[in-house]
């Protein structure tokens, strides 16, 4: 394997997307049905046509080629990522993953090597959600998961629809169950991502073979307190928000501490109201994000909370509700892809680690109804969505050229 | 004593100022230097004549009306308060105490009382500091504490100065310094004061005697961690900000419950940068506002508060700044007025409590410098500073008749 010639390869195709971002100079902003993104799959068809794939740009606006097979009934193996990006990120974050997929294809196809089934490198659209709040369309779409209110109930900001966004951008959303596949034509699904965190660049490995994808929960958190003056109110006369809020807040980390296993609980947002320095905050809201591999441990922790709110409320008469904003169930990826890419790893001498993957990719909306299995390649710092973000490409190649030997050893089984 | 006609009077007076408000139909909103403030100070003005007094509007734009007495040798007996209101704010904050102090002229008029000492009945301007983000600009002034500098330093948010704002209204900036009088020339300040606050309310008491006004510290205190991805970033690997912050903010009210002394301390404000759900906060600012009628308790919860800082951050790695945003001194006020007060009280047969004001007030500022003594009458619920806030007449009245006699009791001490 020549792995500065496929590090070369996936340098030259990474940066060649680099001028598709609204924001120049500010990261890599490329939100989906834009002209961005329209630049981006005309680019992404220019690669695979080179590489002698056929492509179709699918009723998602998904982006697909394909290497053909000797035998068409087999079910096809589909190595891809998403092209979008969130506001001011980076050029890695799932863009790596389908360049991986193109030069694993063009491996194949120079190797000489005749491939049993059709091997389908896809470039999903919208995995981040960022423009419309929602998340994992194009990966959705193949699994026929969108349904025609969903275009219309997911507005941006500018209050423009999915539906109207899509024929802005030449697609025809009435056609989106076109994107469907029959899922029994999908023998597996394979994605290499970037890790987004600092396991694998912390302990200098160069491989994460992603065991699962943790669940999560995430609610809103609003505790009714009553606003009063700082100065004027003594304090067994308040129902002070913050207080109870802070009480929740501080224990949350040590609780996923105490549990373990790799569980992690987070407390991002917060405001209060009124908010002035010198007033009794009568309400305050504040966000937990909870995540785990297992489902009884989130369930746990999310109990927890409502217990501690509960006997805080009870102390000083406070009130609270728990708005539920996202469940995910964990993922389990499969066992014998995972067990292939491990033995090709040690063949190969590359340094690796099973992991759990924290964050949530298309390989989580297909995971749960295929086989599916994640790569990670380690990321500098463990930065990701900004404009900082960066992965070595030799790093990369490596995870090209085991995902290459599992493609390979896939063809009968 | 003609109570009912003391109130009806009150009830009168106050609401011929109700239509002098920016903000028809949502509470009061009389910013200091605006065509309300001009059109409150004439009705003022008018109320003062009709009352026999000889009137002046100083140099700050105070309006001052003085009940002549027979020994111009005698230092002035001053009863006040202010004029101006928050945004949106009541009709009886600062009003009630002008009413008051012109009730009291009339009385001492209508009685036949002839009095020693000159009294004189201020109305200060600019108490709130809403417009300007100062505050006891009126008072300050009468103790000639208003430098020709501030003038220019403070703004409005449409970049108005004070002195810009002072000329427009009618004034001469330059001769500010001539509002000040010679300190020896006031024997004493009066104030009656709503509470804004909770205690006379529930506990149905008609009069606070105030003691004291607390001191106050308060500051912004920023924690600095990493923001990182939520779901990545094992909980062994963050330096979380929330988490740190929120540990100070949990215990802060249980250090003032603990140390009791009708000690306060307050987050009323809090900000977690960058403030996603899914992103572990790496910067948390929060306000911490402390109130005591003892500044060494004041002190030692400041303290407090770094300690438990200092020991959250070493164990997470964490750093944290604390810049302090005010500090005042406690005022106690004058023991032999209250002490009159409490026994005019008793004879008239009103219910009373010493207490302690959690609010500054232009006694704060001449407290400092002269003998100084407040009367609190209750607050409906407890709330000021909104449309909601209301005083009952009578107990107006009630506050009206105990000055009046501290004033006839103060002729010759």
């Amino acid at each position: 394997m020549d792995l500065l010639q496929i590090s070369n390869n996936l340098q030259k195709n990474l940066e060649a997307l680099h001028p598709y971002t609204s924001t120049p100079g500010a990261g890599t902003t490329r939100l989906p049905f834009t002209t961005e993104a329209r630049s981006a799959v005309d680019a992404i068809r220019g690669m695979m046509e080179e590489t002698g794939l056929s492509v179709r740009e699918d009723e998602a606006g998904n982006i697909m080629g394909t290497l053909k097979g000797e035998d068409p009934s087999l079910a096809s193996l589909v190595i891809g990522s998403h092209f979008d990006t969130v506001s001011n990120g980076g050029n890695f974050d799932g863009l790596a993953g389908i360049m991986t997929g193109i030069e694993v294809a063009r491996l194949i196809k120079e190797s000489g090597v005749t491939l049993k089934r059709n091997l389908v490198i896809a470039g999903f659209h919208d995995e981040e959600g960022m423009r419309f709040g929602t998340g994992y369309f194009g990966s959705k779409a193949l699994l026929g998961q969108v349904s025609q209110e969903d275009l219309h109930s997911y507005k941006d900001r500018n209050d423009i629809s999915i539906y109207d966004a899509m024929k802005t951008y030449g697609l025809v959303p009435e056609n989106l169950p076109k994107a469907a596949w029959d899922i029994k034509k999908i023998r597996a699904y394979i994605e290499m991502h970037i890790e987004q965190g600092p396991v694998l660049y912390q302990s200098h490995e160069e491989i994460g073979l992603v065991e699962c994808i943790v669940g999560i929960q995430r609610y809103i958190i609003t505790v009714q307190g009553r606003s009063d003056h700082a100065g004027t109110t003594p304090m067994d006369m308040r129902i002070d928000a913050m207080e109870t809020a802070a009480q929740v807040i501080a224990k949350l980390p040590a609780w996923a501490r105490e549990i373990g296993e790799g569980t992690v609980a987070t407390t991002g947002f917060i405001k209060a109201t009124p908010g002035g320095m010198n007033i009794v905050a009568g309400e305050v809201q504040f966000s937990v994000d909870v995540r785990s591999r297992n489902n009884g441990i989130i369930n746990e922790i999310i109990e927890k909370i409502r217990w501690e709110l509960d006997e805080a409320c009870k102390k000083n008469g406070a009130s609270f509700t728990m708005e539920n904003k996202l469940t995910i169930s964990p993922v389990e990826l499969n066992r014998n892809m995972l067990f292939t890419l491990e033995q090709h790893c040690k063949d190969r001498g590359y340094s690796f680690r099973r992991m759990a993957s924290g964050a949530g990719h298309d390989a989580l909306a297909i995971g749960h109804v295929l086989d599916t299995v994640m790569v990670f390649v380690p990321s500098k710092d463990g930065r990701s969505h900004c404009p900082e973000e960066w992965t070595e490409y030799r790093d990369i190649a490596k995870s090209v050229v085991i995902i290459y030997d599992l493609i390979r050893d896939m063809q009968v089984v």
